[in-house]
C-alpha cells in the first residue's frame, strides 16, 4: 500500500480535528484544497495566519475581537445596563444576527457539568460577578441552552447574584413551529407559560 | 448589529467553501480554531502553506504527489500491466487502503456528464488512451462509481480502447451487508451476477 504524501497526511490529520469533519470528510476537503490551490488553499492558509495574529478574547466579556476590549464592550451606546449571558461566542453571534438585543454580553465559555468536571472556576462566572460589582447592571438576561446543564448553570448564576434582576429567555413553540413536530418538553413548557390573548 | 471582526468573517467565508462544511459549521470550526490557536490554527495554516508548495499532480496518472511522477508510477514493482481507472484521488486512496491492487492507476478527475457539460476532453481520458499506446497494458480495470454517469463513462472508455481487455469492479452485496437494507438495484445486480457454490 502506497500512502498519500506525508505533508498531505499531516494536513488531513489536522483537518479531521475540526468540529463537523471526520477522517473521510477531511480527506475530501484536502483534495478540494489541493485542486483549488490558488482560490482556496493559499487564501485559507493566509487567513488563518492573519486570524492567529489578530484575534483575541475580550478581557471583559470573552467575545472574540481584535483588541483587549471587543467592539461591543467599547461601544458606549451599548451600556444599557443589560448583560446577556451566553454559553459561547457562536451564541453571541446568533443574538447579534437577530439584531434585537442592544446591551452587552458575557460569554461563559461553556456550562457547568458534573460529568465533564466543569465548575464555576472553569467558566467566566467569577468575572461575571466582578462585572456586576463594577458596572451599573440593571438586568442579567440568561440566554443559555435549554439543556439540563444549561438550566443548572442558569440557576447557579441566579443564586450567585442576590439582589440583581436575573431573567431567562422564554421557552415555547418556535416561530413557524408545528406542534406535531415538537417534543413533549417543549409543549409542556409552552403550555405552562401560556399567555392571555 | 455588531459583526465579527473582518479577518474572522473572511476565514469563515473561506471555510464554508470546503465540502462538508456549511456556514454554520464553518462558524463553529473557526471558533474552535481561535480557541486552539497554538495546537490547531497555526499548525493548519503552516500545513496548508506546505501542501501548497509541495503538492502536484502526477503527469502520468493524475495522482497527487510531490513530484511530476507519483510514488506509484515511479515504483517499478507496480508495472504489472494493469491500470485501475478511478474517478478521483480519494477513490485511489480507498483502493490503496484495501491493499489488494498491485498495479498502477489512472485518475479521470470526474465522470462524463451531459448535465454538467463534462466531456472526454475535460477528463483525463485522452491521456489514458496515450498511456495505453505507450505502456505495455494487459488490462484496464474500471473502478468507477455505480451511478448513471459512472457507468456511462465506463462504457465510453471501453469503446475507446478496442483490442484492450477492459473489466469493471463486480456489483453485488457488500461484505457484512444485510439484504433488508439494500436497494432494489443492488439486489438485482447481485442476483444477475450470482455464482455457483
Amino acid at each position: 500500500m502506497t500512502r498519500p504524501p506525508s505533508d498531505i497526511e499531516d494536513l488531513i490529520g489536522l483537518m479531521a480535528r475540526l468540529p463537523g469533519l471526520g477522517p473521510r470528510s477531511a480527506r475530501r476537503a484536502v483534495l478540494q484544497l489541493v485542486k483549488k490551490r490558488g482560490q482556496l488553499l493559499l487564501p485559507l492558509s493566509e487567513a488563518m495566519a492573519k486570524v492567529g495574529q489578530t484575534a483575541r478574547e475580550c478581557l471583559t466579556c470573552g467575545n472574540i475581537g481584535t483588541s483587549d476590549t471587543c467592539d461591543i464592550c467599547a461601544d458606549p451606546r451599548r451600556a444599557t445596563g443589560q448583560i446577556c449571558v451566553v454559553e459561547d461566542v457562536a451564541d453571541l453571534w446568533a443574538m447579534e444576527r437577530a439584531g434585537v438585543f442592544r446591551g452587552r454580553y458575557h460569554v461563559l465559555g461553556g456550562t457547568l457539568s458534573a460529568l465533564d468536571d466543569i465548575g464555576p472556576e472553569e467558566l467566566r462566572i467569577p468575572r461575571l460577578k466582578s462585572r456586576v460589582a463594577e458596572e451599573t447592571v440593571s438586568e442579567i438576561i440568561l440566554a443559555l441552552p435549554a439543556t439540563i446543564d444549561g438550566q443548572t448553570t442558569a440557576h447557579y448564576i441566579a443564586g450567585e447574584l442576590p439582589g440583581i434582576t436575573v431573567t431567562s429567555l422564554a421557552q415555547g413553540v418556535p416561530v413557524g413551529g408545528e406542534l406535531d413536530y415538537l417534543d413533549d418538553g417543549t409543549i409542556t413548557a409552552a403550555l405552562n407559560a401560556r399567555k392571555a390573548l
